[in-house]
């Protein structure tokens, strides 16, 4: 049983890319050789890993013949073609992008809500969008305790889910630069706006992404969520408002002690001290921080939670390093093959 | 029957009374002579209206003797005391504040959802809450015609709600100054944060008078309203997701053209061109834009709409002057006087 790992970082100099690098060197991920790739736009820029220089290199299909571990973070169409080659030259892909999320051989991690999903996977495995892990980070511990009757959320998400381009394009708006690129033709600085429409739906990509992964993380195909994602002029920081039903009746003060003592939730939510989760608060932590719990009285079990997390960290990039850590500690390197074509 | 009027605003130099007198003009309502009060810290200081120069006068206990509407807009206490003082000096009070919107003797009004009940007035007429007033506008058509089983709401709402401390503090934020006047403790720029919390309550006071305005408003003093609100970065308009349950069945499109054809209405919701209303696009408007109109599918009747409106217009001053005008159409000065203490 191998104890370090050649471990590949595809997409290295993305936001999220350059993330999971420092989140590797963070929690001392046991790592023997490591690998950066990106588009040739990036090859040859260097990034720093414990003090050593490394040299992003050019991804090619020969990339993966000597890596145990690939972290993908470049983009659906990257992962699509890159991530059968990956498997095929013998690496275990974790993959940041969504084009494999609801594919029925891909595990879909989040490892508080569902490690052990993680031991039927094929080679692939997923890393969900960054809203629906956060939601499930703290719904897991109500679906298992109370049953979830419904769930209707709406969202308050930073920019940088969009990566460095949202960012820029924020920045230079509020500036009063006329951004050279653009996430959106709407402007960013001091408005709201929702992501991209899916094709020939009323609703986002983002709001679909929350529905059919938390179905699918939770086990729960029927599950009952109404969604609404909308995009803030913030930096980073994902908000959550959450109203739930549950089916079973509830003590609050017991649901509280419950999420206070759930894996990866920290509670803030003393209103008398007007102390809560803000945005910006949950920013470099891996935590998910939970506020505003609160009875809701217009349903028969009903309470209201502010959800919030930093979306580039638990929402990206430490989630995809635990995803590895989790597989490191229960050596699940020997898996079935499959025609992932 | 009087043609014109004899018009004074109370706070006049805050953002609330700069935009009344803004609105005066515009719409040319009909005043004889204009009357501008605020603290004697304002006093002295010059405004223009209709390109004359008009100069801020101290509030005191005898500024009402010769008004015939009084346009309020100074804050809680200078409401509960100056109001009732106004009244006994033959004026009829339009207040913006919240201390009187509760009051059984006053009514709370939305010209277009509930103008019935300003007949009944005794001299002090409530405008209501911001939030309140853009979302009854889209409620109202909703409740007639399919009655309303249970909303859920998250707002996303403007600092320009806090006044023009709560501007200053962001736009210093922004550009790296300590903010010498603040609204929060904590930091406003790039940031989501809540209103302050009512006393030993877990709700916040907006969000409070959400719910209680609401059930007045709409004579339904039983209504299901679950309410999460949310201040953001951004200068003007107020959003707000609603999830919306009704009693009786609808037809999405008979639903999307009944609003379309309410008062006060404008519908932009093309998802397939990428178009819906952001909070940007409905400042200096007075209308309230509806977007996002779309099926919920989790419950048995259930939609979703995004509400937009600019706070300090349709929030706050135009729905004052609009309360105005309905006096005088209708010719309601004479009114049966009370005790106001």
């Amino acid at each position: 049983m191998k104890k370090i790992f050649n471990v590949a970082v595809v997409g290295a100099s993305g936001l999220v890319g350059r993330k999971i690098l420092e989140i590797l060197e963070e929690r001392d991920f046991p790592i023997d050789k490591l690998y950066l790739f990106a588009s040739n736009k990036s090859a040859g820029l260097p990034l720093i890993y414990k003090n050593t220089k490394y040299t992003i290199e050019e991804l090619t299909e020969t990339s993966f013949q000597n890596i145990d571990i690939a972290l993908f973070s470049a983009g659906k169409e990257v992962s699509r073609k890159y991530a059968p080659i990956a498997v095929a030259a013998g690496a275990v892909v974790i993959d940041n992008g969504s084009y494999w999320r609801l594919n029925d051989s891909v595990p879909l991690l989040v490892p508080e809500v569902n490690p052990e999903a993680l031991s039927a996977h094929h080679g692939i495995i997923a890393n969900p969008n960054c809203s629906t892990i956060q939601m499930l980070v703290a719904l897991k511990p109500i679906a298992d305790n109370y049953g979830l009757k419904r769930v209707v959320v709406s969202t308050y998400q930073s920019i940088s889910g969009a990566g460095q381009k949202g960012i820029t394009q924020l920045a230079d708006e509020i500036i009063g630069n006329e951004p050279n690129k653009r996430i959106s033709s709407k402007s960013l600085a001091f408005n709201t706006v929702f992501h991209s429409f899916a094709d020939g739906n009323d609703f986002t990509e983002e709001e679909i992404k929350m529905l059919n992964e938390s179905r699918k993380i939770l086990s729960l195909p029927e599950l009952k969520i109404a969604v609404t994602c909308v995009r803030l002029p913030i930096l980073g920081g994902h908000g959550e408002s959450l109203n739930i039903e549950t089916e079973k009746p509830f003590d609050i003060s017991l649901l509280r002690s419950l999420l206070s003592n759930a894996p990866g939730i920290s509670i803030i939510d003393s209103p008398e001290k007007d102390e809560y989760p803000t945005t910006a608060l949950a920013q470099e932590s891996d935590n998910v921080y939970i506020g505003r719990i609160r009875r809701d009285k217009t349903v028969e079990n009903g309470f209201y939670m502010w959800v919030v997390a930093d979306n580039i960290r638990k929402g990206a990039a430490t989630n995809a390093v635990q995803i590895a850590e989790l597989l490191v500690r229960n050596n699940l390197f020997d898996f079935n093959t499959i025609n992932f074509e």
